[in-house]
């Protein structure tokens, strides 16, 4: 079994966005699993769990530089660590949400509930009501504070709920503000620099897309 | 320039996830250019507006029996309309969102105000406080009403915002009882039959993801 520290970063960076997507629900999935089922699982059993082959299950672990035991399968304690090594930053990572509507202070509110280390540290809004207390449990700054307020708290990730005429403004301020992540609901297309890690969650064109497939 | 009507409907069907996808963002995008703004537009255009390569636009625009004309290009009517009749179903599509807590609604009040073919027509929960009165705009239901209210209303999609432990319960009763899509705003993994096509909105998995990527 070779170790994370053995493996040198531009390797881990290569893991493809499919796997580090199914590496999290792994050890979602181990996190759930009473600790009296037993300490070990096979990729098999993995697999079946999620729906998938257990050669793509080996084959993901193996790229994070773990090979299980033939006679008893994968130490879960040790899943669990790796995953943690490989995908989480140390000390976690510090999220904004950017607009505080409804969507964005439920978002925020369903986060908050699920333990991950993902820290909601700030949320911005246009919104007086909102700015200067805490919305969703979260304190809301005036959006115009997005430049110091990213860099003092360290802000890397954002995701983005605001009003379809101002995402490409805001975008451009969090970008030149130093954020590194973007979750995007919003219907808009976004341009961001290559460095920048764009994820869209555009709810309608989803929900267009399973009602053009569904169509009879 | 071919009528939608000459396409066979096998040929529609076999329009890539990626294309559906990428004419709902055309249309949606087309749908806001003010009509001053001319009445034809250049896939080099519409490519550019969405960061695409103007043979990926023309590509997909082929694939729905349109070209356009080299010297004005694609008239936008012609366009939407006939991404309409390819995406669309002729009376839209009748949608339930399962689960009311906030996501639920605020979810649902997102796509109201939004102007889609979507109609949101049933919620379903297990609150009682929420039940059979409106919630969200949204007449709420008793989940043990699924199997009735969706072939009464002929709801085809659904979207999925209940806590963890009882997806895959209510899943099972959804798929048995006609529904055809499903948008899964929950972290689990489901498993349904292969003429259900499934969307997952994982949003803790995604910002792993996101986080992932921008670790240095």
């Amino acid at each position: 079994m070779t170790k994370i520290g053995n493996l040198p970063i531009p390797l881990q960076k290569k893991l493809p966005p499919r796997s580090v997507e199914r590496l999290s629900k792994y050890r979602r999935l181990l996190g759930a699993i009473h600790p009296g089922n037993g300490e070990y699982i096979f990729s098999h059993d993995l697999a079946q769990l999620l729906n998938l082959t257990p050669e793509q299950v080996r084959r993901d672990l193996m790229l994070i530089g773990l090979t299980g035991s033939r006679r008893k399968g994968y130490s879960i304690k040790a899943l669990i660590e790796l995953i943690g090594k490989t995908i989480d930053k140390r000390e976690g990572y510090n999220v904004a949400i950017v607009g505080v509507g409804n969507l964005g202070k439920a978002i925020t509110a369903f986060i908050r509930k699920t333990h991950t280390r993902l820290n909601i540290v700030a949320a911005f809004d246009v919104d007086s009501s909102k700015i200067n207390k805490e919305t969703a449990g979260v304190f809301c700054y005036d959006i115009s504070q997005i430049p110091t307020v990213v860099r003092k708290l360290k802000i890397s990730i954002v995701i983005l709920t605001v009003p379809s005429h101002v995402v490409k403004e805001i975008t451009g301020t969090l970008v030149s503000s130093g954020i590194k992540g973007i979750l995007n609901f919003t219907s808009v297309h976004l341009d961001v620099p290559s460095d920048v890690y764009l994820k869209d969650y555009d709810i309608i064109t989803s929900l267009e897309e399973i009602g053009f497939f569904i169509k009879k």
